[in-house]
């Protein structure tokens, strides 16, 4: 029987009950929703609602009911509905009716829940962030460890120009290093204090809620009853964070698994990440970076149930809002686990140092160093341009690259052309000479990597 | 060690097993991948494949293996990976490694998958539709016992002219006969067997696909291998359809939960379906109605989950699709759960049949009934409607309703009224009047009833 | 000064006026907003309700009006909101004022737009059906043009086995024609006529519901007018139907991005879908597949907003539902175009048909072919797979792929090797092997060519 | 034909022209695009690589060519492609192919486009903010003119507590100031010029990107050339934050229409922001508010739609990236434009101050007091709470409300009750007994109201 059912004759159906249930979603609470008592019950003492006698038997009843859950020697049932009311009736068993009862004063089941969630998603945001730092940090290894591998910089998946792969991941690492300052802008929202909001218009009663979010760590109490249990707006945020981060992650999971085909051959998976064929011993397949790419539409999914089920709906507290829980825990646990697995992938994983060495060997898509040649010459980029493309043709014509220039050839295109104009067409001077701020030469890969570095 | 593993030196990390694994997901589909075992045995030995004694020798193992999953006397571990490795492996203790060895002749994880998720779907889908069927009844059924109650016909939630409650309802039960027309529509397309394409290429034996299909009940084969293990679209359209119906559920929800307010005060949910408050015996909170709204935003998550899962995503089978199992299971589950839920609030909530009876006798929403009075008697309309605002205006300087109109006040405004304009004022009148097909009249809305009655 | 504000003294402000106008969208409608007045006014003069006279009149006025939007001789503007106010206001200064006031008998804007969309949808369903049907008949032309080259069948984007282009194309082929099947589904719930509804209520005129849906074509009337006004779940089938569609073409669109890559190498799109670097001549980025990848999402999104419009919204009309036609609207438009142009790519790229015939010669992803072969020879499948694995590793060990084998080596690795056995390593033998229905033998493409050629 | 489509024969078709071009789109970004060359060419010569003479002449071309577009006197045509092409075509026209083509030293169309983009979405961003401001204005107005209006505070739309309309307001009141500090924060992620990023790679010349981002005032250059064209993490959290706002205002715009209706009766809106009815005067629909709810789901859509387009983009440049525009755009000036329209909703609607008065006097909605007057007698609260639940049952019973209760009524139930208990009965005296920080009292309400004045 529910606790506010008590004049209810027939009460909620059975089916009632196993549809409105949450328990399921919000076991994952229980330690929060135990530390938030603990805190409401101090304050209760100190401002003398409560005895220290009854704050005594509250705590150890609490602290008893904590080592039940997580030694699973008593699980809350259908019937509790929630992990809220689990713990209230439990409280009851163990510290009796009369002091159990104590610990609601100046408290509703809607500012407790809102706390309960608030504390959950600091620590979920603090390991996600956790898990960031180490994904940066496995990057930043990796461009250290194999950064001057020489690759084609694609654009539409075509190639484009020589570049470093440590200019490549440091797209990624830049990307990353601004989903946690997203996340440290979020978590600032989600670091107040909606204990003591009771059910919507605070309380009549002398209650310190600063104290209870001292108490709790919140590094502010929420300024308005009414807006403390009905916002979403903190979980719509860290759920958008998540599909950001999960964006970034199935970019780069899209290019493990490209670059792990064996027409791209870039990268090989470590067995620790890979499944493989027991027919086929050679084989490795990506699963974990296809996982990861296809659990971001999961990820999409959940921002806009967020989204959705706060549309439209009038203040203050709808059962509709239950529904936050599942969609919040699941986006927050699985981005957490995609980034700590893309971590390992990157950690564990071997670069094919050499592959494209020979290949852009007079490769056109060395043929914009042409045009910047010319230009450092004082021709105008138009015109280098058009020499360039030139140049490309000729080559073509004789069903060559561009291994086929010489100094006449070049000189018979434009008067500008010196001999030094050769070396240019090095894919590895090309990459060098591109020192501009945020360019692929090695110095602002090293620099990059330097100031990434301080920030994890 | 997993069974494609035997080369791999590592083997995949304790983290990646935990992150790949999906039995959470897919234990509920352990009858379907049993079913679709016995049958491809059945099939083998037809052909030749297998003697009938290694078929009898599978059948036993795999009853014996459903046995215990229904117990619960044996349960799959992480290191399964997924039910079908876990059925495979136990298969193998039960029916020996050569034996249990021969039921993979011609067939792969990806169509073997593929198969149990269809056999699921046409399952779930044909509960969705009796829980539909139900609800429409449910619809049908409150529609006579209270269809006449005289309502405002809302737009912009103003009042906008009467009409029978049963009208109203009327338009959500044709909305689910759609959605049971979708529903059917889809099925058909689920309805064929992939079994036997194997990964994606089909396989050299001589295996009998349609005997496959028939064994185990499907409506046709699917025609090409490569799309029996690559497609999706099935799942998505199911997921459509669901995210559909629950558009609906959330719309009739709003209108529940509008209705149990004080204000509008139109029906009284029963207490199976609401929760109170331990205080205000009398309060009725609406909850059932507010979480079938609530997670309307949920299935719409899972739809879109499943679009982006398979969004550029190459053929065949990539380990993103995995995914689809979990939110696949979740809107059908979800969807049904709510159907459900929504028939029980409406076979048992009580209406306040005369809410509005004394509250719309001279209200303006009648001000239509006096202009299309006068276009009986040949006014053009836009006369017809000159005059009836006219009249509310008159009512309003007098600072009352339309109870003050006489037939001089209409004479008045118009020659062509007679006495029996002010019949026109009667609601009841004004709805019975609206005989035109699909029109609030009673004859219409018994027509229609007895229409849909036929589709259940 | 809008129709229905006689009585407000200031009117909607500046900004309203702009806000909620919808001109923009729904000028594509005026065709569709015409035919049905036309067709409401033929059946209120075959009523008795107009007389021939102004019936005759009336249809000037329109065709007039039609003929003025085509020509662009008159424009709406602003003030008129929407297409329909404005098409009303311009018959009236054509008409003038008595005549034109006759068309809205019986008649409410809200029936009116729903018939107006319906209409437009019919067609917009027809062109898209038109184009579906032009992609299909260019893949398999292209099936019967290129079909027979042997490329690796992908599973994880790894090589699993060889298989015909054909086999492969066939896959989206099936996927577009089940599309199709959902197109016709859709229509059919959309070809129901609500003019007539009138506001939501019906009309208490003899009007004749059927006799303007046989006007305007439709296959039948909406038996309820609430219903009729209310409903969007036709709109959001439509949306959803593309949605799948989007995804279907995403995926092709990125197996052509991989394809036209420098490593892949498989096929070269037409530079009427390409477009180039004014300095790398022979670059051909493939633009066309990048956007129809790219507004997958788009068409994702209008799902979306089209679902979440309707949430929680009761019945009848509210002005949310404005919103519906842009999202429809685009998601039609983007997706008929998207197949239109995927349709110009599979009839103008050419195929390298040598790509894969050097490449797959000894290479592992035949090693199913070997187990293959052991089982036809009565080897239990497991024993067989793991004797091909062994295969596989004695080949490694010589640094060679499968070339290396000899009857000796496979003799030497299990009795039942025979020496057709070699035969089977053909990667053209193991394609045209798998005849089992579905598979990829070019026996197996002709016969799915055959069917899909009948549905066009 | 295409700038960089010289050596293709055909070029791209009329079909495809159509279909890639996205002018219609970013034809807003002119006045960013131009001040984006204008940087760059004074950089340009600053470092010697344009003469102060071209950089004259690039001046007075691109100055001309805004002019033109300002005015109208020169509109781009479709085989421009994009606004960039458009210019550059343009300033050749004006300044000679020469010196146009100077300007495109050192640039690429990549980090072009991702400099107008940042630029227009800095204003935007601006722009949304002040609405925002705005609003936040018009909700603090409201509050000090009508925030001591009596109403319930709702919980599940059943009434809950008595609260002031002030503390309501409030909430939605800290709820857009959380918006505006997410703005701020995001704002910050978008200040970052992209400039002299160029294709990916950066570049060889020796230009200076913090000189062009400190001329066209970014905050920041951003580190790493791949990242600044790439990414679209900043696209999608503003568009995030856009959802957010969105949601909020839907919440806020389902309590403008609910207190519309009849039943609520609680605001009046504007004619400014209504629709009326030509035959019921008196009525209005509150439009502006409906529409704002519906337009929440296509913000929704517009960041679904960022979101898909990036998932499992690889590096750096696709075609799929020029979707961007369009969503952004969207859900940037929808938003705003409903931030706007609900600004001038609040400072115009009537409120109806005595509305709930008379009604809430003896409602038991007041219970909560009885119990909470009993805990300040010391009454374990508990106990108090199954007092005030007897108490309610006793005034059922007599078919009567609070006013029944007497101090003997009160005695017999419990002996704690003195007289003053019944003056807890008064709703403004429940209103104003909860001083809890966030409480509704009416010091709290100010309290916050001086603290948000603050921001604004």
């Amino acid at each position: 029987m529910p606790i506010w059912g008590g004049r209810f004759e027939g009460g909620p159906s059975e089916e009632m009950l196993q549809f409105s249930e949450s328990l399921g979603d919000d076991l994952q609470l229980y330690e929060e929703d135990i530390a938030g008592s603990m805190a409401h019950a101090r304050m209760l003492s100190e401002i003398g609602l409560i005895t220290p006698g009854q704050l005594t038997e509250l705590r150890y009843g609490l602290i008893a009911i904590r080592d039940e859950l997580l030694k699973g020697t008593w699980t809350p049932s259908l019937e509790h509905e929630d992990i809220h009311m689990a713990v209230e009736t439990r409280l009851r068993e163990k510290a009796g009716e009369k002091v159990a009862g104590k610990l609601h004063t100046a408290r509703s089941r809607n500012d407790q829940v809102a706390t309960d969630v608030r504390l959950w998603l600091k620590k979920a945001l603090g390991e996600l962030d956790e898990q960031l730092g180490r994904l940066l940090t496995a990057l930043l290894d990796r461009v250290e460890a194999d950064g001057r591998t020489l690759i084609p910089g694609f654009t539409h998946l075509q190639r484009g120009q020589p570049i470093w792969l440590g200019h490549h991941l440091l797209a990624y690492a830049w990307m990353l290093s601004r989903d946690r300052q997203r996340l440290a802008d979020a978590l600032s929202r989600v670091d107040q204090c909606p204990l003591g909001a009771c059910a919507m218009a605070g309380s009549p009663h002398p209650i310190d809620r600063h104290r209870t979010a001292e108490l709790l760590k919140f590094g502010g109490v929420m300024d308005n009853a009414m807006d403390a249990v009905a916002a979403r707006d903190h979980l719509q945020e860290a759920a958008a964070l998540c599909a950001i981060v999960m964006t970034h992650l199935s970019r780069m999971a899209e290019e493990l698994v490209l670059w792990s085909t064996r027409e791209f051959d870039l990268v090989r998976m470590d067995e620790a990440h890979a499944t493989g064929s027991s027919i086929m011993p050679n084989k490795r397949n990506p699963d974990a970076a296809e996982l990861v790419r296809g659990k971001a539409g999961r990820v999409h999914g959940d921002l806009q149930a967020l989204l959705v089920m706060a549309k439209g709906l009038p203040l203050a507290y709808n059962r509709d809002l239950q529904e936050d829980k599942r969609a919040l825990f699941d986006a927050m646990n699985t981005t957490t686990a995609c980034v700590s697995i893309t971590s390992g992938m990157w950690e564990m994983l071997t670069v094919n140092r050499e592959r494209y060495d020979e290949e852009l060997r007079g490769d056109f898509l060395l043929a914009t160093e042409l045009a910047d040649y010319l230009v450092t010459r004082k021709v105008p980029f138009r015109e280098a341009h058009e020499v360039s493309g030139a140049l490309v043709r000729w080559c073509e014509d004789q069903g060559a690259g561009f291994e086929a220039l010489d100094l006449n050839v070049l000189k018979n295109h434009h008067a500008a052309f010196e001999a030094n104009a050769l070396e240019w067409l090095d894919p590895v001077g090309a990459v060098e000479r591109r020192t501009s701020h945020g360019g692929t030469a090695w110095c602002e890969v090293e620099r990059q990597v330097a100031l990434l570095r301080e920030t994890v």
